[in-house]
């Protein structure tokens, strides 16, 4: 029973890393909107639940992976939720991105039940959900965190399992993350534009920033991807534009002016407009090379 | 004669750029206007010249590092200038950053006396420029750039010495790497403002950031220096000002919008605006901490 961990939200992301902790000798009791990966995970060796409230019942340690704040406080707080029959001493792992002030409101609802509330929301993508190589950014109380770390270590990469501080860090850490990642597409995307329309090769533009202060991850992976025109997600862009949409809530919430974030939350609207939000997010930079007339990368 | 190097501009970059180029075995004969450095090189084995003219009169081979567009078509095209003695054959190699265009035209001129002009502007800073470990972007006539590679591999990590294209490319991929930079310290900046407002430790969501796609060399170098707020130049903020306002031209003439890039000229602009155009351009974050109010990390 003490080593049944409770798994709420088998999509994209959750149902590979519910596998993980399959395959990590977990006993798992897992529940999902959705019929299918259920299924999948059930023939991995899952034990199926009827509802979240179910859940609750059977294991004290739950992790949550779902697509919104709204989504969050359903599971925890909605009819059946698992606030209706949380178990003393239980630790709900919310691996969600979702608004830090959420996050904040519902550690200390956790709290007032006996409880205790993780946000860890994670990044690496479905890669790194399949092969358990997430960084995961957590934020709650270092006793339930040393008490979690086990099982978010089955999911991610053990030491990029860090936490950050007090309940709503994590989250703020993952804004931040954001933040830098469509800064820097935004921005590849541009000098990508500008050597086109230039006639230089943008080929041997990432070649040459990849050797210098300009390297980044994002150059390497999303570079790669932007010149070749490969948006097959990876990572939604429509789930990116929530990511954005929280991170201008939180920005202003923090009385933070972030006038880069601003133009490239503008930029993501846009690409979403433009009825791109299922391709993978580095399709940011397609909405540089529109306004720059560049059609040879599109 | 044909192993004579000839060197114009001993500056922060130009001066060890010089000592690495005597350390390798070439022969150097060179030109500066302040007397200083030029003592210091002659006196590491360096012959001095009285004029850019008298350096084309006795090397075949000249490298120019100079702060700005005006300073490199002066020590060509001005009085007592390369050009006014310039022997048939020479290739002059402009490890200046200045504009594409002005690039493209002196090649052009330089074409018209039998000589040939490389564009190579480098990256790395006054550490690199020490270490000879610096980029170099290069620009212009394919079998020049065979003849000019090991005199810049002595000044530059060669697998980093790469021929972008053709004349000005490699003045354009220099404006590509700084539109990243700006684009990336900026981004970083207003992130450790986020975090340091909403309570969570910047230093924590940098080792987090580090750990997945969000990484990249400004986060891990500049981020430690914002942290610190070390902010002794490196590379000097009134330089890359110099820079963004290339970015901005080029980008203009060019006719590509650049919304990211824009904002950061501002930025730049506004931090030079504020007399810190001496400390090292990684105080950018500086102006994003005023703008939110920040006093911790400044």
């Amino acid at each position: 029973m003490n080593n049944t961990v409770g798994f709420i939200g088998l999509g994209l992301m959750g149902k590979p890393m519910a596998l993980n902790l399959l395959k990590a000798g977990f006993s798992l009791v897992v529940h999902s909107r959705s019929q299918a990966p259920v299924d999948a995970v059930v023939a991995a060796g899952a034990q199926k639940a009827v509802s979240p409230a179910d859940v609750a019942g059977r294991a004290r340690r739950i992790i949550t992976m779902l697509p919104d704040s709204g989504d969050v406080e359903q599971v925890l707080e909605g009819p059946d939720g698992l606030f209706s029959a949380l178990q003393p001493g239980t630790i709900i792992i919310d691996t969600s991105s979702i608004d830090p002030g959420v996050a904040r409101r519902l550690a200390t609802a956790a709290d007032a039940r006996g409880a205790k509330m993780l946000d860890a929301p994670v990044s690496g993508g479905e890669i790194g959900a399949i092969g358990g190589t997430l960084s995961i950014m957590v934020g709650g109380d270092p006793d339930a965190f040393a008490e979690a770390k086990p099982i978010l270590d089955a999911m991610g990469n053990p030491d990029k399992v860090i936490r950050i501080g007090e309940s709503g860090s994590g989250q703020i850490c993952k804004v931040c993350n954001q933040m830098v990642l469509g800064a820097t597409i935004a921005v590849v995307g541009e000098a990508f534009a500008l050597a086109t329309k230039a006639g230089v090769d943008p080929a041997k533009v990432r070649d040459a920033l990849l050797g210098g202060f300009a390297a980044s991850r994002v150059l390497e992976v999303h570079g790669e991807r932007i010149l070749t025109s490969n948006y097959t997600p990876g990572f939604r862009a429509a789930l990116f534009g929530k990511d954005m949409r929280i991170a201008a809530a939180t920005l202003t919430e923090q009385h933070v002016p972030a006038p880069v974030s601003s133009v490239v939350q503008e930029l993501v609207g846009s690409l979403l407009e433009r009825g791109r939000g299922e391709l993978d997010y580095s399709a940011l930079a397609t909405v540089l090379f529109d306004l720059a007339g560049v059609d040879a990368l599109r």
